[in-house]
């Protein structure tokens, strides 16, 4: 009988009790963090395709585990979005047992998804852990994808900010955004608004308005490559007024002061910023404010 | 006789002129800028390998189309690296006289590669151009290569910035440093250096280290996913000095003041950014300068 065999159908925490933890540091377990990028399988790796072949337990929100054809012999543990310490301990726990563990995340794992929670829990956890083998297989980041349906508005320098203040106080990201916007970035905004955090992007976008024109395009890109894929360029003052249109699939773009519009007869424009700056982006900030 | 078949053995601008543009408005012509991802294969998408395979027209910086087998029937059209403008205006005019082109890109193409290119060309250049089918299939783009073989040292708020002064004035670079830096953002250079460049990459490093603590960690991350891939981790004092061993297939990622290491017997430690923010960024910053 294989060290997890016990885990076979197991879908919650509770079941992993029956493991042995540590009991053999040579175990062939290991776990890859797997992203698989936004939407449809055609934006998803060969590489990452190939993790989630070879696992035994795939773990991850239920919604991503959804996303991936049913495999005999292969278990999944599926759970609710907000507990990505505990899924990242129980990743680790079946690796550590054993088991060819594939996280699943959307998008990239790197980018305010699993990976750094699997490393968070790896430092906080068993020490025997740190003998798991640990890959983490990079996917196409919601950013890059709503940037390509777009055109190339990514043409400049950019950063990406979580909206998420669950885990960072408000202060820290408004500071971010201050300095992302006199430096004019464009500016990325990951977990825009949920229920419970209803007018963080409104505030946001209030604020870029104080320091960009009012024509500066925003994107919001809405579940890009799926079936319910929306995305709607509005000027910035427009972006404002429609900040509770936006949701958590939604990745929201600022442009930057050089941002631009291609229009185009009965079609959605073109968005770019074109790859040359000859302004300083302190005199503009300075200019506006 | 099919409109672009004097194109077939074409491989320079010259041979263009000799199609008549805009001869077909109606002409079946597209143009797909493709993101081949760092490296391998196996880091392709399988939307961008069937872009690929459906052109007849395959456009690119000499090495990047050196990464695709060739293919019967397709004409390859490569250049040297410091045409970017040229290159799009060459892929534009081919799409408009009815080819299916594909411009390939490294990594991601928009992010520091070809997407913007090909729109500033189409805004400038003929109008017709603006009825050809523009599509951008996405890719990896170095940052997410090098994050996900260090761990997840992108769990936290970060930003992109090409260090090449080519097409923007040093002065904007420094100012966005400066900004990321008193922000606390994971930095990733693109660009760091090249013989051309020699300095920028030492400059950028040593102002880092005037704001971050002298253990911060810094990726080297070089030709990720290719044979001769070569990572390292120092800290930033040491980086400083290794700034002129970095050449322009490395990414180079400055962590944040809470960017982490975990140590590993006999292997590379990983590195990580945890996802909580607890010290507001404005005063980690006041608190070193």
């Amino acid at each position: 009988m294989d060290p997890g065999s016990a885990l076979r159908s197991a879908r919650d925490d509770g079941a992993v009790s029956e493991i042995a933890e540590n009991s053999d540091r040579q175990s062939k377990g290991s776990l890859t963090v797997v992203g698989l990028g936004p939407g449809e399988a055609h934006w998803l790796t060969p590489a990452a395709q190939a993790a989630i072949e070879a696992a035994t337990d795939l773990v991850g929100y239920d919604p991503y585990l959804a996303r991936i054809p049913a495999r005999e012999g292969q278990t999944r543990h599926g759970s609710d979005n907000r507990v990505e310490i505990e899924r990242a301990g129980h990743a680790l726990r079946l690796a550590s047992a054993g088991r060819t563990v594939a996280v699943v995340s959307g998008g990239d794992p790197g980018v305010f998804a699993m990976a750094a929670a699997v490393f968070e829990a790896l430092e906080a956890g068993n020490p025997a852990w740190r003998d798991i083998a640990i890959t983490v297989e990079p996917g196409i980041t919601a950013m890059l994808a709503a940037a390509a349906r777009t055109g190339a508005p990514l043409g400049g320098d950019f950063c990406a900010i979580s909206l998420s203040d669950n885990l960072k106080p408000w202060e820290v990201i408004t500071t971010r955004l201050k300095a992302a916007l006199a430096a004019d970035f464009v500016i990325c905004l990951y977990n825009p608004i949920s229920k419970a955090r209803p007018w963080q992007l409104g505030e946001a976008l209030a604020l870029a308005a104080t320091q960009r024109s009012p024509e500066t395009p925003v994107i919001f890109a809405r579940a890009v490559g799926r079936p319910d894929e929306a995305l709607r360029i509005l000027p910035l003052t427009e972006a404002v007024e429609a900040a509770g249109t936006a949701d958590m699939a939604t990745l929201v773009m600022i442009g930057a002061s050089t941002t631009r519009l291609i229009a185009r007869e009965g079609q959605r424009p073109y968005v770019y910023t074109p790859r040359s700056v000859t302004k300083s982006p302190c005199v503009t900030s300075q200019g506006r404010t």
